[in-house]
């Protein structure tokens, strides 16, 4: 009977849950007495988000049907619409047609509390040296996870809350169905055809970028990208990789963990400036042209035709990050400049900020002169990519799973943009707000006159917020700055962190 | 009503299957008066065989009750038992207690036929170069998997129709209601806490080995374990890693593509001479100590002591490539180097003899001295592996789920090694087999007057049998030798492939 009420889409989470799907009669005991007049819908929000921590809800149990709910507690229907609405906003459950309402993500455990100053007591300084100093290494990242707070603001993430956990699992499922025994061998160091297949008809779809599935190399995302470039570019004669000022710290460190020398090149409105790349004499760029990190510009036309023009003249290199470009919220994306230059980018993406970034996979499309490098250096490295993921991102991308989780998750991160944006004017009136409405993360700057922003993001997680100084990502001097990622919280979440950042920027 | 039939075992396999399990009547349109005389069971077993192939029976079916199809048929239930227990054997069906008997690997579809040659007609040469030279490059095994043959004999590979696709799924839900939102993000470049732990645990069961999961690092499989040495070791100022001979060619191709030299130290019975080790100054030694690949021996206790010696008094690093040591079929395995010296050696190893190569996981246990920077070479090679198939490989670990797996194809594997030796005694009287009761692979060596071993694997592929050469595999000169693999195949193919190899190696 249960089963038979259970769409197909939302079987195997169900599977893993509660054997009797609540049917509102006492459900959670929960009494609409208990609430605060005139926030019912909060009140009734914040209950289930409760009874999911605890585990009374675990992922996969169905909610009670809005109607029957909102009967048993002699509320108005809308009052539970509007409970779960909100509890859908924040990820924690999913609407499944006919399936109903179904927790799909508990919220995480309660944060260590972290200390509050107050007057007269400085707040405990944190037990190992400090985070922010303008010389980070390598493991500054894992460093700044493990830092306990109650806000992370730190950029790279998707709102993992949404990750589609049983569309991967029915994926997964139809991929054993189609799988032969040998595709579990060793395999194609280059990738499973499928998801090559599938990454080439993506990028069509989604970046104008044609190419064939065999141009496509599957790595263990950009990341790994880098790697393999930082091997392969120095056998081929480049030693330096210039790069945009201010770019992504983690791919300086990748770059020059390969001892390329990363020069840096100014970037404006426009994006990188061309003719300060000319001037570099470097034979190789590295940009992220869609949605420069961190500074969230796009590359402007007369730019784009420029650095064409730069690349047929020095036989240059261009390495395009395209890591985040599928997120554009006011108009389609700029098509890659792949799409326009094969022979000469080399273009790079994953799907971290699509899906998830612990799932590791990204794709390389080489100019043919590094690709059979590019391959050997792969095969050296690891073999190849895992088959069974690949398979499973291969389906989601054929069967027009992962568009529709796009879809879902720009809206989100849209709101979760806007949120932050208006949290911003509120609390911090003096920052600038920097980028185009795109992406994860934005950044703020201040006057000149304002603290080094090490001290301000140490200040930050002192008050329980993390975030990035611009100056990690800077290799020259700039205006002092903070990164901020909003697509991994929601948008309450976010008007709070901004709120105590604000706090934590003024008490200093 | 089907439903209750089904044990939990199975129904995340049968849930994507038939919506009608097959009851016996008209089962497939059988009838038993089109078989041979006297040859029911296997006729039933073809066809059955040939339904999985052409879809008709998919992966998750359930076959009927023996008693109910030996009724329909009007045979005794002994015949349908006996084609069933074939199937089995074979990978395709596995018996889920009162769940039944489900398909769970499809044969593969017909292999391209192979010409065979007839009098007077020289077979179709190979359309590109020779696979079998003295001095293959890094591509060799994906040419060689390429080729088109009936029989594959390379070494290397598990029976991988016995991969436990229901059981990895069911894991995979598991991990999915235990995985908070923030898991999906970027983690510990080590691995998976969860992993780690599973896999000190399954170390210390299974090889004698006591080690924190925090020395574990999780790695895209002995490869990549291999790949990140090279790039730490020379930093360490080792420059020189010697290895066994014969030891394997992709080792070795590893390690020279970092500049490590690999000299040469002879095999003989009792594994790897110490004597001649010393000789060469190296530093640093890899070697396979629990069951020598390729030429099957294990690492006699005085040896083993002797090794100990060296490596204490040349304070020299041992780099234990543990890679199949689970399979032993007549006694336990021979505890792990690591277990005695963990300070000197560096352990690797990996689920792909376990389970499937494809999955791209192992773990290295590193010496102190040189765990940080293998950390830091991990991160910039990938970040850490990726989250979910760790999360999966874990609790198969801690179910006890992989023991099972390991009991199981270890029985499989060792039928199959049975009967490789039988049909060499029979097909092949004039060559020696060589090696321990152990692993998934024999080597057989010839007279030194019979033709190079690239000749008869060359033969053998002719005839459709892949096979590696020995010489491959070895940098001084050794007799013509085959390195057969026989846990991927059932012991039926085995048979009729040695009997073809005969038949290349006696034609030519």
């Amino acid at each position: 009977m249960r089963r038979s009420n259970g769409s197909r889409d939302d079987r195997s989470i169900v599977d893993a849950a509660h054997a009797t799907a609540p049917h509102g009669s006492d459900f959670l005991q929960l009494n609409a007495a208990d609430a605060p007049p005139g926030g019912l819908a909060d009140w009734l929000a914040r209950r289930l988000r409760l009874a999911m921590a605890d585990g009374r809800l675990p992922i996969g149990s169905r909610l009670p049907a809005t109607r029957v709910l909102a009967t048993e507690l002699r509320v108005s229907r809308g009052v539970v619409t509007e409970a779960y609405r909100c509890l859908s906003e924040d990820g924690h459950v999913a609407g499944r047609g006919r399936g109903g309402t179904v927790v799909v993500a508990t919220p995480l455990p309660a944060p260590t509390p972290t200390p509050t100053p107050t007057p007269g007591h400085r707040p405990t300084p944190p037990p190992t040296e400090p985070l922010f100093t303008r010389t980070p290494g390598t493991e500054i990242f894992e460093s700044l996870r493990a830092a306990p707070a109650r806000y992370d603001l730190t950029p790279g993430l998707p709102d993992l809350a949404a990750f589609p956990r049983a569309a991967w699992l029915r994926a997964e499922r139809t991929a054993f169905a189609r799988l032969t025994p040998t595709a579990l061998g060793y395999g194609d160091p280059r990738g499973a055809p499928a998801l090559r297949l599938a990454v080439a008809n993506w990028l069509a779809r989604n970046r104008g970028i044609r190419a064939d599935p065999d141009e496509v190399l599957i790595v263990a995302g950009v990341a790994q990208a880098l790697t393999l470039l930082g091997q392969v570019l120095p056998r081929a004669g480049i030693h330096e990789v210039a790069v945009e000022d201010p770019c992504s710290l983690g791919t300086r460190q990748q770059l020059r963990d390969w001892r390329l020398a990363t020069p840096p090149v100014p970037v404006d409105a426009d994006g990188i400036r061309v003719d300060a790349l000319r001037a570099t004499d470097a034979p190789a760029v590295l940009l992220t042209p869609a949605h420069q990190f961190p500074t969230g510009v796009v590359l402007g036309g007369e730019r784009r035709r420029e650095l064409m023009r730069w690349a047929e003249e020095h036989d240059g290199l261009i390495i395009e990050d395209d890591y985040d470009a599928e997120h554009r919220y006011d108009r389609p994306p700029v098509p890659a400049l792949r799409a326009m230059l094969p022979e000469r980018v080399c273009y790079t993406g994953s799907v971290s900020k699509l899906l998830a970034p612990a799932l590791r996979v990204g794709w390389v499309l080489a100019p043919p002169r590094h690709r059979e490098a590019l391959t050997a250096a792969k095969r050296l490295a690891d073999l190849g990519n895992a088959v069974l993921p690949q398979l499973v991102l291969a389906e989601l991308m054929e069967s027009g799973e992962l568009e529709r989780q796009l879809r879902l998750i720009r809206r989100r991160h849209r709101r979760r943009r806007d949120a932050m944006i208006a949290a911003i004017r509120t609390h911090l009136p003096d920052a600038t707000v920097h980028g185009a409405a795109a992406g994860l993360h934005l950044m703020i700057t201040f006057a000149p006159s304002a603290p080094a922003d090490t001290t301000l993001a140490t200040a930050a997680l002192t008050h329980g917020v993390k975030t990035h100084p611009l100056s990690w990502h800077a290799q020259r001097p700039h205006p002092p700055g903070l990164v901020l990622g909003y697509a991994a919280s929601t948008p309450t979440h976010i008007a709070e962190a901004i709120a105590t950042l604000a706090k934590a920027i003024t008490d200093h």
